[in-house]
């Protein structure tokens, strides 16, 4: 027995589930006992059902490439404390549903129940203290588990710069972003090759309504649970902030790396000098800086002086993979301050943020007894 | 003699330069008669000093290849009566300046004179009429020639759907502007592979105080003649608009074509309809549109119903470059509408500007007798 | 009535069959009157049936655009004569057998028929002599129509400068060949982005067998039809050069153009000079040469002295995509001569072949009255 | 005092220089003390020297980042014992031979030496051997220092598998190689994306001349130096081996990872079966494997059984950039035995030859006292 937490994870075999798995090992908290596809891929062991499609940089993990794939029925985890699920949107919903159902807790990196008013909507670095709600919705439910889900990609490459500024300035009034999006975010086979080598795709579906959503989510703040739960079990949990916001997204040929083009209007008057606002992002620390975390970057924003960076190449790797990265602070001549912000969008942007959400659930008592 | 106005090209071995070249083989106006270049250059043939370094995808015309390359001097120029200017901008003000003070009628894809108070800053498809300015610089600069420019590359891309919008629906208050710009703009050997390949570089030098100056100047109107020559030699003879920019460049790895993602806010209260803002665009005809000429696009905005273009791919050469191809016309939550612009640019974003500018002054009568 | 002939295209929807439409636009021989593709296609309008996966960079011909996509039963295709055919091989053998049977003449790119001993394999710059064994075929097999094919895409890069040598110089012994591919060899959606971007794939599925077998029957000569009548149905009327070949085929980030790293043995104990085979390969002229054909390129060979040329980049269009550049010709420290080929691999290497082996066959009378 | 060996970088700023720095930060046995480059960059912090031109994805360590950089002259190195020279061919020789003169032992990843009969080239998981001729250099050259070289990058890669064959089944008699090379070889600014972006360029300048006679003497024996040491200075230290190679090197736009496509034939009448090739890969153990060595791989061939790779993207950092992975193995028609290898061009293939080889000599008391 290792006596860490045994946890399972959905969609094992794509993009996002195999860089769980890339995650997971080694982890001194979490230990992979169970992987879940589709049913093409149950009964094969996971490397003969990742043949030719994994994409990490590293071998396989020993352990994982011997494990027998089954499929995601909840059936097949009761041994698993912890899902962690890459599941595609397609069949998301349901399945994360049951395994709340079945009792086990959910960390989800896909979209449908994002916005659930009882499902937390956490990115790591940025809002941690919405994890607690999984009391509410477990009460409120009456499940035995419960699900928290991180969010979209390029999300989160902006709100950890936009929740410092909020931090330091108060809140934010408008948000005008474009993203420039890897392709990893496709998935694999994803995007084709004929569409992007040499390209750019400005359209990503439904990525602008994520952004342009979550954003109010996440900046947000709790509901104290005794208000809340006067409420019926829909009521959210959550109070959305007000901050508007318009975006463009587009796929570039890019492997990792989501960089994000942001322009910010205060909600103040007098707004920051862009001294203050550099320094608001070098000083920003975040709600769970102080845990002694496995995978905690030593600094949520990384600032770069580089007038030509963040760049995908040079910087996505920065905190290995869990820091956002921030340059060319500057006026806008429209709004108050411009900046790029980069994040790694399978890393802090998907599975990274998973992990880094349980690991702080994990050092708050919110994952049960070890 | 071939009875067609004879031409020099300055810059002629760089990446604009050559795309002069290339635009004018067999061109039914003009014939290249010389070439100039840096005196590295100056004395070889044509062919030798772009050897390995001619990266157009024809062959070098025959005739072109076998001229001596000259140095810049206007001395050397004597026989043309049209100077296109592909000079980099640490040596193009004085040169060009030289070449008018000799009498030839110059026209610079550089950015050095556009923001002469006399000088043209004309994108073909948006404000032609300000080329006949011309006249008012001879006059009250008492030179014989003159120098006419064409926008920044990026500009260009932006500019044309803005005049579409400005003609059909009023004034424009602000715009906000992300650009993805593709390598070819940065000349040979300018963006090193190190730099691009697989990556986003969020910053040219320049490029954004360019497209927010610029787009003023061109959408702006031209101060009648009379008035104007009232002024001393240095008052305006342009009306700038007031309209407000804001832009953000980054380079992509794309060879040919520039992507904008804009988003616009309209001066009047009430904003025109998205399919009115469609119909604005397929509608839109630009001042010389009836003009027979050689390198005029049949529609100098192409508006794309996919959802996924334009694509720098497959959109970059519609209308042999000459036009911008629109899509995405889409509501802005934060101003009024946005879309995403695409052009060709080194044709209409820079050569191809200079040519049908050339064009529209031929049949004008503004390059003197044939 | 155009006095065109009728022309039906298979596997419209894919890659080859986009660019069978595209290069047919306006053909003086040929005219696409039928689109046959998959069940999922058939009922709509070619239009619909490509939306978001047309990949030619020039629009969609309007009267193709607006024609109802069939299946691709024989039934469908009975008002053409000829058939073009960019099936993917997985259908092509049964349904293209189909269509000769209904008496179509067929001209296919799929690989199926290649192996056939009476089906002509024909690159149309090396061996047009064998589109004739097509009467043989009808005889032998006694079927009304006959089914042409050309050479997997890069097995015609190469054998093009093979034939100019085996023409000036003899036979070649042995050949050894590296291959760079492009991407659209691989279709749509075909490679994944995430495979190719920044990487090669130095394995391409069949691809070294198929330049290894098809360089014997392209080079080879055909039997007289009195003697191989002689024989029974299956008899091949084709005599496979003896020549040997060892390839390694890989994919690259490239859009267009095959590029192959040859290194070729003469047969003979003396081998020719350097220059000796270069102007072979200027000299080369195939048997069509003299022919007013529409799509036949100027030069089959088009030899660069630029020591890093053919690129694919620079070359791939040369003779509108049907020659073949070549270059660094210098000598092997191990076989006789090294060179550098490459071809347009969706057009010489693709539909471009079927065209031109087409319209060779209709000035020889083998597509029937007119 | 660290205790570690004093360490001068030269060329620091290149990209030669730059791994080294990052490869030496945190290094057991190694410390940077000094940092060299052209007199532009002298008395510039490392920093500022190389502003906008860091391409490491790792930060510059801060001791190297604070220091002043040096001219290249030997007089600034008397406090270093070893220098790595990343040094460009066009200066590199003569400063080198400088600092061997001056006491300083040499590990230069340039050309310039190469081909010196008394200085070893040294892949260090193929000949480590050979390094002990510093002591005959020394001897026969009466230079208080030494110089030391390693092979160029693309040699690097097919070098290593070869060198398992020689051992386990004896001489080879010929080589046929294709290389597809990246972009990071070409140092910064190096290619320019216009060259590369979507391209192939098939030819790097001397390229093949040094893979062609490289091999031969990395693969080949040293005289015992008694009887060298009885003839001239400049009788050679190293018999070359008799193999025969022939290669073709393009460039590819790949980042890093240089991918060899290799035909052997071996000297034996009987060749090894496939397996058994396979087999030698997976058992080859180098001079030097059974040292504790801080950047030593645990393997020095990888071998991998997926048909599709080696690919630079997924393997390129094997053994952290010191493993060559090989994949494909398989019968060539016309040689013996077909194989694909990669190696990480810029540590492997460069700068960590030179710490691999620095570390072998360390620990073989090459390198003096400690």
């Amino acid at each position: 027995m290792s006596g860490k937490i045994r946890v399972g994870v959905l969609g094992a075999t794509g993009m996002v589930g195999q860089r769980f798995i890339q995650l997971m090992d080694g982890h001194p908290y979490f230990e992979v006992v169970a992987v879940g596809a589709s049913p093409r891929s149950a009964g094969k062991t996971y490397a003969e059902a990742v043949a030719g499609a994994w994409k990490m940089t590293t071998p396989i993990p020993a352990a994982v490439a011997a494990m027998i794939v089954a499929t995601c029925d909840a059936a097949h985890f009761v041994d698993c404390r912890l899902i962690f699920s890459g599941l595609d949107a397609s069949v998301a919903g349901a399945i994360e549903t049951a395994h709340a159902a079945a009792g086990r807790y959910v960390i989800s990196n896909s979209k449908n129940h994002r916005r659930d008013p009882l499902v937390p909507l956490v990115v790591p670095t940025v809002n941690a203290a919405h994890l607690a709600v999984v009391a509410q919705q477990q009460q409120r439910r009456a499940t035995p588990g419960w699900i928290v889900t991180n969010a979209n990609c390029s999300t989160t490459a902006m709100v950890v710069p936009l929740k410092a500024l909020q931090a330091a300035f108060g809140p934010l009034r408008r948000v005008m972003v474009t993203t420039l999006q890897a392709i990893s975010g496709g998935g694999y086979p994803g995007v084709p090759s004929m569409d992007i080598l040499g390209n750019v795709v400005p359209y990503i579906s439904g990525e602008e309504e994520k952004i342009e959503w979550e954003t109010g989510k996440i900046l947000g703040g709790v509901e104290t649970a005794a208000a809340a739960a006067g409420d019926d079990g829909d009521a959210s949990a959550f109070v959305h902030d007000p901050v508007r916001v318009s975006a463009t997204c587009t796929r570039v040929p890019v492997v990792d790396g989501h960089t994000c083009c942001v322009s910010v209007e205060f909600a103040c008057d007098t707004p920051p000098s862009l001294a203050a606002v550099a320094q608001a992002f070098r000083d920003y620390r975040f709600d769970g800086q102080d845990l002694a975390l496995p995978t905690k970057p030593q600094h949520a924003i990384v600032v770069t002086d580089d007038p030509a960076r963040p760049q995908p190449r040079l910087d996505v790797d920065a905190g290995n993979g869990q820091s956002v990265t921030v340059g060319r602070i500057r006026e806008c001549s429209l709004f108050h301050v411009k900046f790029v912000a980069l994040c790694h969008n399978t890393i802090l942007g998907a599975a990274g943020s998973s992990l880094l959400n349980a690991e702080i659930m994990k050092e708050r008592g919110l994952l049960g007894r070890a």
